[in-house]
C-alpha cells in the first residue's frame, strides 16, 4: 500500500511539473516524458538484463545438448570449460548489484498491479530469484559447473564399465558441493531444504518425508496384491524392432499430442530429456532398444510432456525468469500424464494399436489388442527406474530421496552406497541388482548435475499430480476419453494450456495447483486412479 | 634491442631490491617474487584473457554448427539474439583497454625472444588483434552478426524458391556493412583491401587483380583446348546411390587421411563447413546426393582438409589467437591439397577404386578404372562452382571476385546482379544460368557472412597453394605417391603437421609459404600439376 501511496504521489508530481515546465516544452521535448518515464525505463533495463541471462542459460542448454547427443569425446575438457564460463558470465549478471537495485525500484510498482499481472510476477519472482542468486559466490558456480560436466563425462563411460570406483570421489564432490550450498542459505531446518527448494519451491524434507509415507501406506497393499499373482506376460514387446520404425512412429504420436515439431526435434541420447534453449526451439530425445519395444516410444512421450508444457507457455514471458515451468514436480506432472495418463491408456491404444500393428506387422500380427495392453501396463518388481511400471515407480523413487537424506547428513558414506543400494532394494522391491550398472550407476542424476539432493522427489510429485490435473480436466470436459479413442488431444491439450502451461512460473506450485485445480496437493486421485486403471487388470483390494 | 635493455634493467634493479628487503623477507614471504613477477602475471593475465576470447568464439560456433545442421526453423530468431549476444560479449573483451595495456607492457618481452617463439608470435599477433578490433565498434559487431543470422536464415529458404527479390535488401544491408567496415581502416588503396586483410593478411585487390590476370592466361589455352575436345563420358557416376553408404565410405577415406574422429564428426548439412570448438572437437559436414556419385565423397574430403589442418595445430597454442590455420587461402590450400591433389589423383584410387565397387557392387560392376578416374576428373563449363572441375573452378572464381569489386565499389546495383551473373558467365564460361538458384544465388557467402567481398579470392589462392606445397612434400618424401597407391598418407601428412599446421597462426601466409616451400607465392606448380595431370587426359597445348 506504501508504494501505492508512492507511485502517486510520483505521478502526481510528474503532472505537476509537466505544467510548471510547458513554457520550455517545445525546447525540451523529451523533458515532459522523462519525467514520467523513470519506471518504464527500469522496467525495460530489467527486462534487458533478465534476457541476457536468459540467452545466457539458453546458449549453456545448447552447449549440454550437445554434449549428450553429438560431441566427439575429445570435446569434452574444453566443454566443460566453456559452460563453466557461461555459468560465470550467467551468474555475474545474476548477482549484479544494478539488478538488485532496479528491483528495489520496481517493486513498489509491482505490489501495485494485480498478483497474476505479467509485471508483477516478473518482478517479484526475478526479485526472489536474486536474493536467493546473492547468496551464492561466483566461484561456487565455476567449481560447480566443472564438476558436473567432468562427473557426467565420467558417468557416460563408468556406467557401461560398471566403475563405481570411478565415480566415488566425483560424487562426494558433488556432496560436498550440496552441503556448501545448503549452506549458503543457513539456517535449515534440514541440510536438503534449500536444494529442494530449488526444485520445489516452499516444501522440505520434513514435508516431503510425510507425504511419502502417506503415500507408501496407500501403494503398499496394491504392489502386493499385484505381486502374489501370475505375472503378466509381456513377450509380445519382444523381439526385432527397427529402430527408424520405432523413432517414426513415436515422432507420429507426439506430433499427434501437439509436440510442435517446427520448434522441436527428437534426437537419441543415452539418457532421455528435454532442453529448451528458446521457445521456438524445444527438443527432445530418446533412446532405442531394438530388441524390446516400448522404451523409445514412453521416453519420446515423456519428454514430449516437458516440451508440450514449455511449447505452451505465453510467448511474453519469453526470454525472463517467468518463461519456464514452475517447478521440476508440476514439470514431471506433465511428462508423466503424457507418457502414462494418456499414453498407457485403454482410450490412447484404442486408436494407435493398429497403426503400431501396421508399422510392425511382423511382430504385432498375432497379438491382441488386450495382450499388448497389458503388456505395457504390466507390473513388476524391476531393478531400473525408468523401466518401472506405474505402481513400482514410487517405491524407487523414495529410496532414492532416503538414500540422498543419509549421504547428505553424513550417515551414509559414498563407498558405502552399493551395499546401502543392494540393501534398500532388497527391502523395498524385494529384488538387488548384480551390479552397480543396474544399480547406483544406473541415474544420472547423481553424475550429472553439481548437487546431489532435491531431485527425485520431483518424480513422485509428478505422478501425484498428474492425476490431480488430469482429473480437473477430465472434470471440466468429461469427452476427453472419448476424444483421445478418435487420436485427438486437442480438448485435453487446451485445458492443460490454457490452466498451466501459459502461466510459466507466475505461480508457485501451491499457487498454480489451486488455481488449475482449485486444491492443494492431494493423493487422492493418483490413488483413485491406480486403483481404476490396475483393478481392471489384476485383483486388487477393497478400496 | 631496446627492449632487451629494459628487461635487463628491470632484473637488475628486482635483484638490487631483493637484497635490500631480505631484512623484511621473512615477515613478507611473497616480496621478493612480487618483485620478480610482473611479466608472468602479466602473460598469464593475457592469456587468461585470450582464452576467455578464444572460447566465447568456440561457443557461437557451436550455435552456427547447430544452427546449420539440426536447429528446427523456430530457433531462428532466438538464435540469432544468442549469437549477437556473444559477439557483442567477445567484442568487449578483445577491446577492452586492459588488454592494450598488457599488450603494451609485453611487447618489449616479445621482442627480445626468437621471432618464433610461441610467446612471441603470441603476443606479436595478439596485438595486431586488438589493434585491428578497437577500429571496430560495438554497435557495429552486433548489427553485423543479427544480419548474416538473419540473412542466412532467408537464404536457406530462397535459395531452393529461386526468390532473389527476398534477398536484395539483406544483401544491400551486407554490402553497406562492408563498406562501413572498410572505412573502419580508412584510408585504402581499394574499399576492398580492409575485407581481404581478414583473410589474407598483406594482399590487395590490386595484388590479386594482378595474380589473377597472370593466372587466367595461363588457364585460358587449357580451358579451350578441353572444350574443343569431345566431352568425358561420366554416365558411371549416375545411378542410385545410398546415403548411408556414401557418408560410410567418406568416413572411411577421412579417417585414412588421418581425420581423427575422436576429435570429430561428419554431419549433413545445405552447404558443407568445417567447424571448431576445440582442439578436441573439430566436425566436418557434407551434402549427399543419392543420385550421383561424388559430391558428398569429395566435400567431405575438402573439409576433412580444413579439419586436419586445425587438428594438426600445436596444443600449446590452443585457446590462443594462434590456435587456428594462418589465412583462409592456407585453409582452402589444404582442403584443395586433400581433395584434389590427393583425393582426385590416380594413386589415391588405385587404392581405393575397389573398395568403392565393395561398397556399390550393382552401380560399378561394368564400370572400369580408367572410366571411373575420367568421369571424377572430368572438365567440363557448368553452371555451379561447387561442381566445378579444377580447371574451369577458378573461372567461377574471378568473376566472383570481379562482382563483389564492382558491388563495392558501386558500379553495381544489387538488383542487377542476377543479370550481371548471367553476362559474367556467359562471358567466362560460355553458358549462363536458367534460374538465380543456379546464378547468383548459388553460394552462400554472400548471404551468411555479415560483409561481402574478400572472401572468394581465397579459393583460386588455395589451388595455387594446394600445389605448392603439394610440391614441396614430394620434393622433400618422392615416395608420397607410391604411399598413396597402399592408401597411407603418413608422410604427406606429416610433412604437412610439421611445416604448416602445427604453427597454427604464428606466421603470416607469406611467411608460412617461404619457411615451407622456400619461395613466395608462385603459380608454377599449379600450372604444372594441371598440364601434368589433365596432359594425361586430354589433348593440351604445348607447355
Amino acid at each position: 500500500m506504501a508504494s501505492m501511496q508512492s507511485l502517486k504521489k510520483l505521478n502526481k508530481t510528474n503532472v505537476g511539473k509537466e505544467k510548471a515546465s510547458k513554457s520550455r516544452a517545445a525546447k525540451l521535448p523529451l523533458a515532459t516524458s522523462k519525467t514520467r518515464q523513470p519506471l518504464e525505463v527500469k522496467l525495460a533495463e530489467l527486462k534487458r538484463r533478465l534476457l541476457e541471462i536468459s540467452d545466457l542459460d539458453a546458449v549453456n542448454s545448447v552447449l549440454n545438448w550437445d554434449h549428450a547427443t553429438y560431441m566427439p569425446k575429445g570435446g569434452a575438457a574444453a566443454r566443460a570449460r566453456h559452460g563453466a564460463m557461461l555459468s560465470r558470465l550467467r551468474h555475474e549478471r545474476s548477482i549484479d548489484p544494478a539488478l538488485g537495485k532496479l528491483l528495489d525500484a520496481l517493486t513498489p510498482y509491482a505490489e501495485d498491479l494485480p498478483y497474476d499481472s505479467d509485471d508483477a510476477s516478473l518482478i517479484r519472482v526475478a526479485r526472489r530469484d536474486f536474493e536467493k542468486a546473492i547468496k551464492i559466490p561466483a566461484d561456487y558456480v565455476a567449481r560447480a559447473s566443472a564438476n558436473s560436466s567432468a562427473s557426467y563425462d565420467a558417468w557416460t563411460r563408468a556406467r557401461p564399465a560398471n566403475d563405481f570406483a570411478t565415480m566415488v570421489p566425483y560424487l562426494e564432490n558433488s556432496i560436498e558441493l550440496s552441503r556448501e550450498y545448503a549452506d549458503f542459505f543457513a539456517p535449515y531446518e534440514h541440510v536438503a531444504d534449500p536444494l529442494i527448494d530449488v526444485a520445489e519451491e516452499g516444501m522440505t524434507a520434513a514435508m516431503i518425508t510425510e507425504l511419502f509415507s502417506q503415500l507408501k501406506s496407500d501403494l503398499q497393499p496394491i504392489a502386493r496384491a499385484i505381486s502374489d499373482q501370475p505375472a503378466t506376460d509381456d513377450e509380445c514387446l519382444r523381439g526385432t524392432f527397427n529402430e527408424v520404425d520405432q523413432l517414426d512412429f513415436s515422432l507420429s504420436v507426439v506430433k499427434r499430442f501437439g509436440y510442435d515439431m517446427d520448434r522441436g526435434r527428437l534426437d537419441k541420447t543415452h539418457h532421455p530429456f528435454c532442453s529448451k534453449f528458446s521457445l521456438g526451439d524445444i527438443r527432445i530425445t530418446t533412446r532405442v532398444n531394438e530388441s524390446k519395444f516400448g522404451s523409445a516410444l514412453f521416453a519420446a512421450m515423456h519428454e514430449a510432456g516437458h516440451a508440450i508444457y514449455e511449447q505452451g507457455i505465453a510467448p511474453e514471458l519469453e526470454g525472463t525468469p517467468l518463461g519456464t515451468g514452475t517447478s521440476w514436480g508440476v514439470h514431471e506432472s506433465q511428462s508423466r500424464l503424457w507418457e502414462n495418463v494418456v499414453g498407457r491408456s485403454r482410450p490412447f491404444w484404442e486408436h494407435f494399436y493398429l497403426s503400431l500393428r501396421d508399422r510392425f506387422p511382423d511382430q504385432l500380427r498375432e497379438v491382441s489388442f488386450e495382450s499388448f495392453y497389458r503388456a505395457i501396463n504390466k507390473v513388476q518388481r524391476s531393478l531400473i527406474r525408468t523401466d518401472a511400471d506405474e505402481v513400482t515407480y514410487n517405491l524407487h523413487i523414495m529410496m532414492r530421496f532416503d538414500l540422498e537424506l543419509e549421504l547428505l547428513e553424513g550417515r551414509l558414506r559414498v563407498k558405502d552406497l552399493p551395499e546401502a543400494w543392494r540393501a534398500r532394494m532388497e527391502d523395498s522391491l524385494g529384488i538387488s541388482p548384480a551390479d552397480d550398472r543396474d544399480g547406483c550407476l544406473q541415474d544420472v542424476h547423481w553424475y550429472g548435475v553439481s548437487t546431489v539432493g532435491g531431485g527425485f522427489q520431483s518424480y513422485t510429485i509428478g505422478n501425484i499430480l498428474s492425476a490431480q490435473f488430469y482429473d480437473a480436466a477430465f472434470k471440466a470436459h468429461p469427452t476427453i476419453p472419448h476424444e483421445m479413442r478418435q487420436g485427438e488431444f486437442g480438448t485435453l491439450h487446451r485445458w492443460l494450456r490454457n490452466n498451466l502451461y501459459q502461466n510459466g512460473r507466475k505461480f508457485t506450485p501451491a499457487e498454480l495447483l489451486l488455481r488449475a485445480t482449485g486444491k492443494a496437493m492431494t493423493t487422492r486421485p493418483y490413488i483413485d486412479y491406480l486403483y481404476g486403471k490396475y483393478g481392471e487388470l489384476y485383483r486388487l483390494p477393497q478400496h
